[in-house]
């Protein structure tokens, strides 16, 4: 009988999580009912609204309950259905959770097609972060060409996306990233027109020298203190995407931005998104992307660690920036 | 030779200003030239927007300069007239600032026009706060029939205009005053649904029990902790109109809005306005709003004070909620 190693929440972090905000369980997997599928998992999607799912507080989801599996994106394998609509060998994405294995009515799942495009790219630009950026970017922060557009967490599975197809759209494109490494890579890599190095300069001074005509469009991931600064360089009528608050998640009480009044003095708008509200709209998404991936106008990095047993060792990089691109474990 | 009592800026305030901020200077009026007005000013507007003008940055009208006459919205009478657009005898509108006589080409004034509306509400209702209330609950707050509507500062010249067009548009409307009085006469003579007394309750609370299917749009005036405990009802797709920040307009650093990550969960916008952006349309909303004073759909209250030597007692009573709808000087 197989076995299944499957991640459990264990307890409710309040700050950063711990080792022990998780169990390690191995269980047997039973058998599948009419209309089920097994799934090997091949890879799992470490993302930060990972943190926010972790809390009580009902959010745009539940909250993951104590005694479930960790809610995870997944890539996974069919090796057993008994669903019409899947067969043995397909490849799916969906909501498998940090497990090896996991067995599925196919709802939420989607086969990933056989391309030259690699598969962890299918829970990476693809996959939700690529459609948070994609529809964030489009719909939300409502670019037009010749727009000067700011991106936090520059070098991340979100925020590099956001900016290659800012780019694509004709934008003057400044990211915001940390150190060195990460904006040399948004610069030379994915061909921002200039980058903010945070952990090395003051964020303020950084946009007055790369965005002198001020801020269109600002997406935020990050929150705190560089969503402050962004505040203060809108120009009329800007819009402020808040994407998420990545500075914000382990706090025990978040920090709102003092300077948004600029919203007023600038008529700008500030709105929040959640990208499961395009839903509807993915197949486009996915298909635009995928013919820009293809002709390398978009590059797509992910970044992938081995080994069901490290997922906290991963979990952690993506809070402590140690990381470039989407955050992928490899089953 | 005609005296001009004026009150000039002379020092910027930090925090709250006093009685050294301005001066009151006694000048001759000059000769009026070709093309110009002379005026008599009957009334001065006081708006809380005028804190701001004291302040050295660049907001969304440049700062009034140190010797400057104050600036301010005022009702004049035309004594004396070169301009072949206005007679003497006719009621003007436009910035004449806090002083007896002003001197002027006319621009920026419009014909008061002879009606039962008195005078002072041509500075009120159907002046810069009543088309502030007008173009922020209808443009940007984008009301609908069925619509729960909060707003702050609700028995002031804005707040109290604002809950009743959102009355008028069938919104349930909830005000947040200060004290029973306020509370009272929001709730039984503007004919709000409710009122929250923040002076003597929990504004939480009090909008979890006015507004128990949450807030579909908060029109803000105050800003600080009130917009905090808004964002926490807010519901999905909720828009705040940020109008002004009363609360903060005073403090050396403004505080922002820790609630903030509710925009993303809940998909809701928020807007900075300045009704300024809508000057084109004043016409109509001026002859909207007239109809509905006039048919009694409509309630206009002034405060009205005498005396150019009191205009610092009077200035005062916009930030210790000392006074009930519009705010005027009468000269």
């Amino acid at each position: 009988m197989l076995k299944n190693k499957i991640v459990k929440l264990a307890a409710r972090p309040s700050g950063f999580p711990s080792e022990n905000t998780w169990t390690h369980d191995l269980e047997d997997i039973g058998e599948i009912n009419d209309g089920e599928v097994l799934l090997k998992n091949l890879y799992v999607s470490l993302d930060p609204a990972m943190r926010g799912w972790l809390n009580e507080t009902r959010s745009y989801i539940p909250p993951v309950q104590i005694g479930e599996v960790m809610r995870a994106g997944t890539i996974g394998e069919v090796i057993e259905s008994k669903n019409t609509n899947f067969n043995k060998g397909d490849i799916l994405s969906g909501w498998g959770g940090v497990q090896q294995y996991s067995i599925s009515d196919g709802k939420g799942y989607f086969k990933v097609p056989s391309s030259k495009i690699p598969l962890p790219t299918y829970i990476g630009t693809l996959g939700m972060p690529g459609m948070t950026a994609y529809f964030g970017i489009l719909e939300v922060g409502n670019i037009k060409e010749g727009d000067t557009v700011l991106v936090s967490a520059a070098a991340g599975a979100v925020g590099s996306i956001v900016g290659q197809i800012a780019k694509i759209k004709g934008c003057k494109v400044v990211g915001i990233a940390g150190g060195k490494e990460k904006c040399d890579y948004v610069i030379n890599e994915l061909g921002f027109d200039g980058c903010i190095d945070y952990k090395n300069e003051s964020v303020k001074r950084g946009i007055k020298r790369e965005c002198q005509d001020g801020i269109d469009v600002y997406f935020d991931n990050v929150g705190g203190e560089i969503l402050d600064a962004a505040l203060v360089f809108l120009r009329m009528g800007a819009r402020i995407v808040i994407c998420g608050a990545i500075s914000q998640y382990n706090e025990m009480s978040a920090k709102g931005p003092n300077n948004y009044l600029s919203l007023l003095v600038n008529r700008a708008t500030m709105k929040g998104m959640v990208v499961l509200d395009f839903a509807k709209k993915y197949p486009l998404a996915t298909k635009e992307m995928t013919e820009w991936i293809l002709d390398g106008t978009l590059k797509s990095k992910e970044d992938v660690y081995e080994g069901i047993e490290n997922f906290y060792e991963v979990f952690k990089k993506l809070f402590n920036g140690n990381k470039k691109g989407k955050l992928i474990l490899k089953l």
